[in-house]
């Protein structure tokens, strides 16, 4: 029989899937022998059950009462003891980090009687009441689905009655007012009352908390973040410790290293005589940690002390939740906190140094995506100097530079998004509410919260930049303006946000990339130990090519050729040779291209080096090298002297209704074969004329679109024959390869034909996913993202492999592929190349390489070495 | 070791493979006792052997002289002998029947000596040098790939000098002249003597027929008929026999049946005093075979008996080339007999009733494709009473009718017939080299030849309409008209062929079908007996169900609904429920949408009795329903009272690069879930009021182009849902089932995750080979020709099952569904449902039905029959 609920020193900390991240690191704790209030964990299991049944069983109501009652034993208190109350917080807690996503319910066990119980024990009854109107609130929203803006609107107009500043303004009688108030809510709003017995409100707390799994933000958050929908959520029941019992009682957040630079201080912030959410909410801005040594000192130094140990327990930077009782320091929660990817870096980096951990734990630590942020561009100090400044007085939430449109709320910002602008999200602060429009925004600028306020949290987490608690900005969000100190601006203006700097400036500012740094370059070299797919970049242009070799690229895994046309003298001789009426024709126009291809060719060569160079022959269709509007045409047909009727009728021939399905990629070759010759004599010239500079290159000709065997034997028969003649003709050698890309689902199936005939293969994904799923990339981003939002598509499959489908295909062409030619070279171009997930099943297949844009390139490294790593633990 | 070299007493007619058709049923011929003139086989192995290495091997050279000593030992004939010369026949013959395909050496054994022998030993000079000269002209075709007309050109340029009406009026000395000349020819276009040592004419004959296995004839008739291109040709060297050794000489083909009609008679053609290839190239207009009844009634007898002896034999009609040397009767060749369809389904019903054969070896003995020419369109009476005769003297070569333009020459017909026109061609008589202009055109006319001419031969084996033979007309292919008794006409005029009655009209005639008759009937009888695949239609108009039903459709396979959609009414409710802004004026177009498809699926229902019938719900991108030009637009405008710059814009919105990989099939559902939920309802509504009727109808409702398990299940649900509705209201209960279409990859990949969720699924085997191989049916016309001429494509893969990879889909999808749901339906729609070859892979991979255009179910019950008898013969 299942066990649903386990005591803190019953679990540890690898019981995360069953007791959820926070239940298995209070117990962990607790088993330690860490000052953790005692509690209890309900599992992920009981959630899931719950769930299917839409109820709590009887054994799980059994399990609960006989783990309170062993609380009350082992406390000494009662939920209606006068002199030791039971109250306690419900929490919820799933196997994967999801802040501020679910719902939390602090104080619970008051009620009319208890709460003057409480203000007897404690003999202060601003508090208990205080507690109590927060019980009421969080109950209310959390189990009855109470909007909280209820709660809030009443306890302003409270304050204005009163002209109150602040909540601290409240007098005991005030709140027992609010109470009644609150209480009538409940009524007005539900007809239903507030439950007075504990025990209810436990069970309906613990209820709320598994409905809770199932909400709108937890089901968005967990699409973002690929978090399977069938873990459940556990829930942890603890005794309670009041941060809020006055002023040598405070609560807050740390972390053991600074989560923005990696720097090895305590690092965070903490109120005084405060509950632990007013932290996190960022209604009141916080103090830094640094200023608790002061403040109390024998509390700061334990911290200081648990804290390292924990670290060194847990082998990495902790997040952890305390909160100080009358002077006493308790331990709420731990984990491994998230950090920018400048700080991951240096903390990978420093706790192996330090020995506290090793090469492989710390590179399975980093997440390969958070590389993007190490990448994420800046403003130039120059740009700056001439910038209209904004504000300079938020926090550096999350780094990063970006321009956009401001909107002052999610919906608009997500709208405008789609509509292809770049927007910014301006808050006071940001609600879970908010995840959908926080997602589509370049950049998000509050004027509330700290650095571990909701709004930095979560841009931290998608590597978006962001300028938090920015107090000098005036944010009106039902009039869409903001007031700054030099200024007003609407909705729909332009501004520039600086995450790193925490800065806010007029209009758009162009953006550049920041250099790495050592621990990066440390990271990398470490990657490269471990890995076994090497990692090329997809790169045609000079720029690009010294970006990727910038990056460790290990050689060029895609070169497409058909940028290489659109030059206008070179355009005007490959519509000749598109338009030509004979073989002649076609074959003086393509006599005009070799001298251009063969120069493009030779440069790609001499910045690769000796590295191998994937070069694609021309895939496109044809109609997109000719013109379309009718001034152009009448342009083109006086270049080409020919009547522009004619020219119309050609264009017209070769239009296709659906080009992607079209007369492309090799297709070409099969009627044009002068063109893919072409090409070939380009590549070799420029490598014979290379070697004899003494640079030897290792061209991959690449055959795009095969989906029958002799589209592959054909073509490589007509290139071997046109190569054997021009190196004739030089007297050189040059060593190449003839591969193709496996880009149809066809090729896939016949992937032992191809296989020996060819030198190569590299999965084209983009292309393999469109056909797979029929979807066109170029229309299909209206419904896939509605998929996503539904949830019918976990992941966009050209973002990230879908196994099932284009992973099987993959399977089938690499097993019958090696099958027929175990030596042969398989590598991967296109998006999924670079995308950390898939990389892992790349690795997993068998795959040679894997090639990304160059900014890609280190996020792939670092994927290759933990799909290795992995590789290693499994056998 | 391989033997290369078989004499006809040593194989037999199961030998095809080796000996090829022509070797096999000599050797059976031979073996059986009938007067085979002596000889021997060098196989198709050889052929192969050949090809690869480009030389005869020691072994096989070898070999053939051992057959060659044998044969003059046993007919006491030699080479040189001065009493019995030895003349050989020499013609190749492939495992199938590739008439005219393949090249024929007669009189092999001549030369400057040997024609004097020949001339002693006859005492007739003439038959000597005639004999000579035929041999001059077809080895130079043959072995040295001289054109055929400069021989021609010489014999016309000879006749035209001396005044001479036909060859008969050649004197011997002319011949002599002859001989000198095209000696002559030889040395002058190819600088080579003829061979004087018949052992040499021998082997380079052999040669030249193992070379003609790959000439561009022969490629392009293997790629019409799915010949494999491995077969090669096995070579039949023969003792001659002189059908031109005077007037008590013929030679001729003849079936033992009427090819047209199926008459029990023996049908066919002769010519006195000539050689075989006189008959089949169509320049002397042969007498009928009845005519041989009186003009040699012995041999005829003779015939007559043998006839019988090889029908009942070879349990089927034959086709027998047979030569009479002075008196005495050879037997030349005998293979099953070509025939129409008409004839072909009496054929099969009288050998059955006749007992000379088995139900199934009857079956299995039509060509499920020829069915199609049963079906072969006809001009009704009434028409033709009002047309403008050209010509009532042709044959009725192939039945079938047609009009179209005409062209004179292959080359024309086909690239007209490329650019979309419908053409016929018109010659004076075909030859090979015409293959590809046939194949283009609707009709063939020629002037000359008769039933087994060329033309006609080959039309009917493509049961293209034909009329030949028609004498009336006088072809000029030069200035491309045609004069006939009451005009002329010119490339590009529209004529209309019977080729039933063997007719011509001016202008176009509309066609209607043909009433099948009782064979055809009784056939289709046998075929249910044995099938195991049922089959369906895919029909939606009144015309098409009750067309299908006329063929034996066992229920629709797929009744379409977009069309559903193009009436006026029907269109303008349909932009209002695509241009809505919100789901209540979604809702309220649909509303009244429903009752038009209520209706249709009323009518369809109501026709199609208690089979089943599935509905596809809507599958096109929903900008097929919009206009796109401005007058258009503003028309439309103004009735959806809109802004006309804010339909352009939606109209805009809507278009797509790809709208094959678009917004269409379920994913339109999934966006607008009320238009799926309408058609349900529809669905159900016309099912309750049939029921209510007392007509229980069976709908199987199909969600199209599902590539994910969510989009089936979701709309399953809310289908489901609201069809429970409908039946709540109306109280009634209708046995429904809901299913999907399977045809992208991925959906074969989760067909086990499908299957789970699906009522029953059906192949869309157009979508799915579009996607497989990255095709557009839309676009790819162009270069899938290519394809297939060169062979790139051995089938069009929108015509027959592409088997590698579409099929493995295929076979992956139905495994993995029936592992999941072993009881599942499973069936396919689509152009390859009515496919014969097809149709054998559905029934070995286990289908349930095949659903197709109503005129190829026909071929669909025959092809279901003939899988299942052929999968009985396995087991």
């Amino acid at each position: 029989m299942a066990k649903f609920v386990y005591r803190f020193d019953e679990g540890n900390a690898g019981m995360k899937g069953l007791l959820g991240g926070k239940g298995a690191n209070l117990a962990e704790m607790t088993n330690l022998g860490l000052p953790v209030p005692k509690g209890f964990t309900v599992t992920t299991e009981a959630c899931m059950k719950y769930l299917e049944t839409q109820q709590l069983t009887d054994e799980l109501i059994h399990e609960v009462k006989q783990a309170l009652a062993n609380l009350q034993k082992e406390t000494g208190k009662a939920f209606s003891s006068a002199t030791d109350l039971l109250l306690l917080s419900v929490r919820s807690g799933s196997k994967f980090s999801m802040p501020g996503m679910m719902d939390t319910i602090l104080n619970l066990g008051l009620n009319d009687e208890n709460v003057e119980r409480l203000a007897q024990e404690t003999n202060d009854e601003r508090f208990a009441y205080d507690c109590y109107r927060r019980l009421l609130q969080m109950f209310g929203n959390v189990v009855y689905e109470i909007d909280s803006s209820r709660f809030e609107n009443y306890l302003d107009f409270f304050k204005t009655k009163h002209g109150y500043e602040s909540d601290a303004d409240f007098t005991a009688e005030d709140l027992k007012e609010v109470v009644t108030c609150f209480k009538s809510i409940y009524m007005e709003s539900k007809k239903k009352e507030f439950p007075q017995n504990p025990e209810t409100q436990l069970f309906d707390a613990i209820e709320a908390v598994f409905r809770s799994w199932n909400n709108g933000r937890a089901k968005v958050y967990r699409s973002i973040h690929d978090i399977p929908d069938d873990l459940g959520t556990a829930v942890n029941v603890q005794l309670m410790v009041f941060g809020n019992s006055g002023s040598n009682s405070a609560t807050g957040v740390a972390f053991t290293r600074n989560p923005a630079t990696g720097e090895k201080k305590i690092f965070g912030e903490y109120l005084l005589n405060a509950q632990g959410e007013d932290v996190v909410a960022g209604i009141r801005t916080p103090n830094p940690m640094s200023e608790l040594a002061t403040a109390m000192p024998e509390a700061y130094t334990e911290f200081e002390k648990v804290a390292a140990r924990l670290e060194a327990h847990y082998e990495d930077m902790q997040d952890i939740e305390f909160t100080i009782e009358k002077g006493k320091l308790y331990f709420l929660q731990t984990r491994n906190g998230k950090r920018t990817a400048q700080s991951a870096f240096k903390i990978a980096v420093d706790l192996v140094k330090e020995g506290i951990t090793t090469k492989e734990k710390s590179l399975m630590k980093i997440d390969p995506n958070s590389v993007n942020q190490l990448l994420h561009p800046v403003f130039s100090d120059e740009d700056l100097k001439s910038a209209t400044l904004v504000s300079a007085a938020g926090l550096p939430a999350s780094p990063g530079a970006a321009s956009g449109k401001i909107y002052f709320d999610a919906d608009a910002a997500k709208e405008h998004a789609l509509l292809g602008e770049k927007v910014i999200l301006v808050r006071q602060e940001t609600s879970p509410e908010d995840i959908q429009g926080m997602v589509s925004s370049e950049a998000i600028v509050t004027s509330r919260g700290g650095m571990t306020s909701h709004a930095a949290v979560v841009a931290r987490g998608m590597g978006t930049c962001c300028v938090a608690g920015c107090g000098d900005l005036e944010i009106d969000e039902f009039h869409k303006t903001v007031t700054y100190p030099g200024g007003q601006l609407s909705e729909g203006d332009v501004i520039s946000v600086d995450g790193s700097r925490g800065e806010i400036y007029l209009g758009d500012i162009p953006t550049t990339v920041t250099e790495e740094g050592e621990n990066f370059r440390t990271i990398m070299s470490w990657a490269d130990e471990f890995a076994r797919l090497s990692v090329r970049m997809n790169a045609e242009t000079v720029n690009d090519i010294k970006a990727g070799l910038a990056f460790g690229a290990a050689g060029i895994g895609l070169a497409r050729t058909e940028h290489m046309f659109f030059g206008p003298e070179r355009l005007l001789e490959m519509r000749r040779f598109i338009l030509a009426n004979t073989v002649e024709e076609r074959k003086h126009a393509l006599q005009q291209l070799l001298p251009f291809q063969q120069a493009d060719f030779e440069q790609i060569f001499k910045l690769a080096g000796e590295r191998p160079v994937v070069i694609r022959l021309l895939d496109p269709p044809l109609h997109e090298f000719l013109p379309t509007n009718r001034k152009e045409l009448e342009h083109i047909a006086k270049e080409l002297d020919m009547p522009v009727q004619e020219l119309e009728r050609r264009v017209i021939d070769l239009k296709e209704i659906n080009p992607m399905l079209g007369h492309r990629g090799c297709r070409l070759a099969m009627t044009y074969p002068e063109l893919y010759e072409m090409q070939a004599e380009a590549i070799i010239r420029s490598a014979v004329r290379l070697k004899q500079a003494g640079q030897n290159v290792q061209p991959e000709i690449m055959i795009p679109l095969v989906g029958m065997t002799r589209e592959l034997t054909d073509l490589t028969e007509r290139l071997n024959k046109k190569i054997a003649a021009v190196l004739a003709e030089t007297g050189d050698s040059i060593s190449y390869t003839i591969g193709t890309m496996i880009e149809l689902p066809r090729a896939c199936f016949i992937a032992d034909e191809l296989a020996e005939a060819a030198g190569f293969f590299s999965f084209g994904t983009n292309d393999l996913t469109q056909m797979t799923y029929g979807f066109s990339r170029d229309d299909s981003a209206k419904y896939i993202n509605q998929y996503l939002e539904d949830g019918v598509l976990a992941q966009d499959p050209f973002q990230t492999l879908d196994e099932s489908g284009v992973g099987e295909l993959i399977r089938i062409a690499v097993e019958k592929a090696r099958a027929e030619k175990p030596s042969l070279k398989i590598g991967v171009c296109g998006e999924l190349g670079g995308d950390a997930e898939s990389i892992a099943f790349f690795h997993d297949v068998g795959l040679n390489y894997v090639s990304c844009s160059p900014f890609r390139i280190p996020v792939a490294r670092i994927a290759a070495a933990q799909s290795a790593i992995r590789g290693v633990e499994r056998n």
